[in-house]
């Protein structure tokens, strides 16, 4: 049984690049209850391909993605906050997005879909807020992609998150991070099924798409904990294919890309992808410094890791320093996970304390 | 006019991992002149792609890929030094390799070509220069995969190489590399005009080796000097299709695979990779100290930059720490050089004062 709830966005919705859509909505979930003043809700925004099912609850207890983080005593605590989580738009978690049906023919949008930017993720994110009587948040979660979006709303919608948690995120992509995603936009359009993104829906790109996850993974990770991990170690039985897989490292990277490859549309892939590409909070106002200002955070938690190659935690003292410069009172931490940029996702022992202090004391 | 000349290897040369080749030779060009008592002489092997071509000379005076670095009065004087550089068998700038004839129907090797290891470079590379009438080296220079070949060599041919200059390079791979070469091989081998090696020489599988090319320059670069060189800069005329180029490090990587590909035959790419990935200096003996134990280097110089993230600064210490436990006098050097592992090829200003220091004490 599914948890996701949808909600009905204006219609037509219209774009920040131009173009608009009609009858679009958002898939979202909900955990805990939303207390008479409607002043606890915490929103989290995702990174590029999680769903809403950010954990587990009462309609869906399969686990979610970010299971240890948020539950009934966990820091992220659902006896005291109202926590809604929202695939984000331009998603093909039940989210409107290049996947879903057009309304005029009921064919998938593919590259019909308008361009998608971040701040369309964010001005989304708060109409559905809005709609569920909600008028300022608790708190704004956003860790990577969900980050960017989260100062998004943040800029968009002033005094509307004073509290914000920003997790391994940036103000704007680096061009190391833009050349990685470039080339994984690549392997996907030069996959000859992907037809100009009109592939048939039992014949995606697959090759493409897992030569783009598996870069991703690449970046993802760190080559320390990668050598401390596998090391030179081959695989018992090295493919047959010529300059096939032999090493662990390999087939560690073929696991991911089968787990992920059929769970996600290559088209919402390279939209959201360069959705990030384009974000700039300096957009917003001039400057980086100017737009953090602009947003009225009264405290913040800003975390990362050193590790990180694709957003290094210079980024997020950017962040922390531009807030506290504005007068926020920011945490801020660079954690020693060696799990590079998706140590938010697996270093609970790590990312828990941080946020559990931060939202006890909210 | 071209300066290369050509070694012919003894036939069949027997190879490492099984197989031989008939009629192989090596590609080379020396500069300056060996001394009567043959005992001046510098060999250099090379990176991946670089031809035997590493600097102008009587013959062909265009500029070599190290041009900055070998010649009168520089680095590497070919007043003082006889100067051998050899393009890399299995390469395809003159030696032997998939892109050459096989003996018996003269069509190009392809995929028939041997499993080639780049102990099997250094050995080939022993017999030149044993050819050219040399029974020991002044110095042995290896950057990158040439530092790995210059070990190999080194530990085949114990005594044989006293001095060494080993840039930028690593005793082995570590996963990060190992995937990020995987990848590229990969990019490679998906494109539908490879064929299992079998492409016509006038249909190369461009599209996967331009990906391969470019995911290559994203690892021999640094984030830092992107950030500082491209920032967000976009392209004055973005790309028309979707998805296309917008950013300026976008274009950077595509003018880069303009220029390498065409140039360089995508199946030898495919075998010196996995070469690189399959190289050990622990395969001799059974660990990395006992191997460079074994080398006898009586004086070393190991240089790296920490910008370097295919073969991070971590190896070069290790070799530079393992030859001193050995016994030899080793000068290390931590560059602060922003270019990342390309550093040795750009950065001279950095790089040719301790090459020159080392080979003046020579």
């Amino acid at each position: 049984m599914s948890a996701t709830r949808f909600f009905e966005l204006p219609s037509p919705f219209v774009l920040r690049r131009g173009g608009s859509l009609a009858g679009a909505r958002l898939a979202y979930e909900t955990w805990g209850e939303l207390n008479p003043a409607g002043d606890n809700a915490i929103l989290i925004l995702t990174g590029l391909s999680p769903s809403a099912h950010a954990a587990a609850g009462r309609d869906d207890p399969s686990p979610g993605w970010w299971e240890a983080m948020i539950g009934v005593g966990k820091a992220i605590d659902t006896r005291r906050f109202f926590v809604i989580c929202v695939n984000s738009l331009g998603s093909c978690k039940g989210s409107t997005g290049a996947a879903s049906p057009h309304p005029d023919d009921h064919l998938p949008y593919r590259l019909r879909f308008p361009d998608i930017c971040l701040e369309d993720v964010a001005q989304s994110a708060q109409l559905l807020v809005a709609g569920l009587g909600i008028r300022q948040l608790k708190a704004l979660i956003g860790p990577s992609m969900g980050g960017m979006s989260a100062l998004a709303y943040g800029v968009m919608f002033p005094g509307q998150a004073p509290n914000m948690v920003l997790i391994s995120t940036a103000p704007h992509s680096l061009p190391f991070a833009t050349a990685i995603r470039s080339l994984q936009r690549e392997c996907i359009r030069r996959d000859p099924r992907w037809l100009d993104g009109n592939y048939a829906s039992d014949s995606w790109p697959e090759d493409g798409f897992r030569l783009a996850r598996k870069l991703g993974m690449v970046t993802y990770r760190s080559a320390q904990e990668w050598r401390g991990r596998f090391g030179r170690k081959r695989v018992s039985q090295p493919s047959t294919q010529a300059f096939g897989r032999e090493f662990e490292v390999e087939a560690y990277l073929d696991a991911h890309a089968d787990r992920f490859v059929g769970s996600f549309d290559p088209n919402c892939y390279l939209y959201l992808s360069r959705a990030m590409d384009w974000f700039d909070l300096a957009d917003h106002g001039g400057a980086v410094d100017i737009a953090l200002a602009k947003m009225q955070v009264r405290r913040a938690l800003v975390i990362g890791v050193p590790s990180d190659i694709l957003f290094p935690i210079e980024q997020q003292r950017e962040i922390a320093e531009g807030l506290r410069s504005a007068g926020g009172v920011v945490d801020f931490y660079a954690l020693p996970s060696i799990q590079g940029h998706d140590s938010f996702l697996v270093d609970f022992e790590r990312f828990a304390p941080p946020v559990a202090d931060f939202l006890g004391c909210l």
